[in-house]
């Protein structure tokens, strides 16, 4: 059976900083620049999932798009969304709320579920600002 | 020679339905959600065609994109655009509409006048909404 | 009090064709083109619903965009969103469903209960394709 | 002379929250929604500013959009990029940071500086996400 | 009748430069900066049409968009596609080729052909970048 | 430790042209179709830099996205902004200026630079129009 890769795209609008408390305000300037501001700044993320697999036969889905949706904004957006990436978010804490860990985190909250849906994670791919984005594709 | 990929977007609109004639009306509602509706509905689709290849000496191209332009269009979008997937396109004959077997269908259309030109076809992707794409890259 | 605009954007996917049936197929053929395919074709159209209005003291709100997408969805979406506009919605009886009469309809659906909001309704944009869209403002 | 517009984007990104510090949690909750989280949430917005103007003989520019640009950066975006619009924007002080009334703010900023250059402002658009934005002409 | 607007959007890529022929060096660098390059340099320019009217009886259209398409690309697209703006296109000698002059041509080459369709131009925007358009409604 | 993608997107505007010297009008014309007006045409060319590597301990990021950038800026932007790639552009000399040699000789420029932030380069991606992009992964 062939192999088909599936993407779906959801969206979070987070705060977040860039800062490390053990270094000082001269040096998380230097190293971090503005994402350091201590009163936090904020993205609209864009989170694109991709799953891969062979097709059901009964439907020729690689997988049903709403139940990976409900996969997605279960494990993903409702811990984010409206939130806090250094404060409110429990698969974050221990992080730097950077992009590569952002998406580290979420592959890890993904790879499970997606898994029990009898297909595979691929790809994580959070995009920050329309001039950068970062993609994990598991250890 | 080094190898380029070389990516050709084209865009067709066309109305589908997703449901099975085997199945209930309840059981398709239930499997294929409002995709389901009797009366059809429709998307605009983006399709994206990428060929790979070694540069000819001549021009420095992989490949002629007007001759791959006219290659997609005559085997792909003159089919689709402005069609209904599920009644008027010959290739998609005997499968669902979803977009796995839409992908998979195209590959099957442009695999081979894509080798006649002396590149391969790399991967087809084809994105039905803003939020979910598939793509497929060969069996 | 300044008067501010706010715009509210709404997706939906359809189904539909151009045709009269007091017309022959030439004549069809002959207007509206690949657009008359009488198995149909379909869209992912672009909504946007632009309201005007003072701000309200309480929350510096022109209108909070949760009920204006809650109208938007009860009064349009639902009725439009995979479905077929020739054979499925109420509103677009007796009408072709040119863009243009579609934003019409939208409108006439818009603006009463907006205006139950305290705020009134400005424009309805309609986008078909990435090339095109119309614009409506009313009587 | 005829009359042009013209306009200019800029970007920033911003953390704010919605929430009237004399409500109780449950009020600003039913009103606000998730906007009211304590901890922030963030956007990246757009801002677009248009100008209005005859043309200058020497150059045909209404503005020198370099001159237009580097005025939204120094009046606006310098104040608000990576910072906390409730807590950090010396503007924003006493407004709550719905998009009504940074786009009013933003105005606030620019008019003057604008007539200065031989021109007037036409209106300042603030799109908060890819789904909502506000317009502003002036009182 | 009620007023309609209808948008069509085309494309086109383009060679310029902007200086005056009767300043030195360094008075077209200071003015136009990196645009006065003598080698020239290039956009993808996207062009929008808006059309007002009211809609044909027996269409429903306020414009046969395939008529307007067919008027933008024979009066305009043709004669700058691929082209460069300072030494190609007749209808832009004698001016420089700011985005300000090039709407206001674009206009002119324009309003005629389309109110002989019975409708009447509405405005021209002309995109240079993903951060600029201008505007031009007629004189 | 894992391995992470980030991609940093820049842009440039830029004239070129496509035809050989040694070829006639005729030929050119053929080949080269409206891509060998000897006033050449130009293009808002979108350029993407994805690199790969391990996180850093220190600040969790792959790479410092502002070091990324200043590296594109230096090697590659200031000598292709506002410029003609046949004519202004040293890397681009003896090359046709087709979007193939354009992403290879990017990558040339790149490679050396990113490999001694510790981290690689992966692959370029130039889009010359909506419509065609090329990637490039290297010899």
């Amino acid at each position: 059976m062939p192999i088909v890769h599936i993407t779906r795209r959801e969206r979070f609008s987070a705060a977040h900083r860039l800062r490390r408390e053990d270094w000082s305000e001269e040096r998380n300037a230097e190293v971090f620049g503005k994402c350091a501001n201590p009163n936090w700044h904020g993205h609209n993320y864009e989170l694109w999932v991709t799953v891969k697999g062979e097709q059901r036969p009964e439907t020729s889905f690689v997988v049903d798009l709403s139940e990976l949706s409900r996969i997605i904004k279960e494990r993903v957006i409702q811990h984010v969304d409206h939130k806090n990436l250094d404060l409110d978010v429990a698969f974050m804490k221990g992080r730097y709320s950077s992009t590569e860990n952002l998406a580290i985190a979420i592959w890890e909250q993904l790879a499970e579920p997606i898994a029990a849906l009898g297909c595979s994670l691929h790809g994580v791919k959070v995009q920050e600002t329309e001039n950068n984005y970062v993609e994990y594709h598991g250890a």
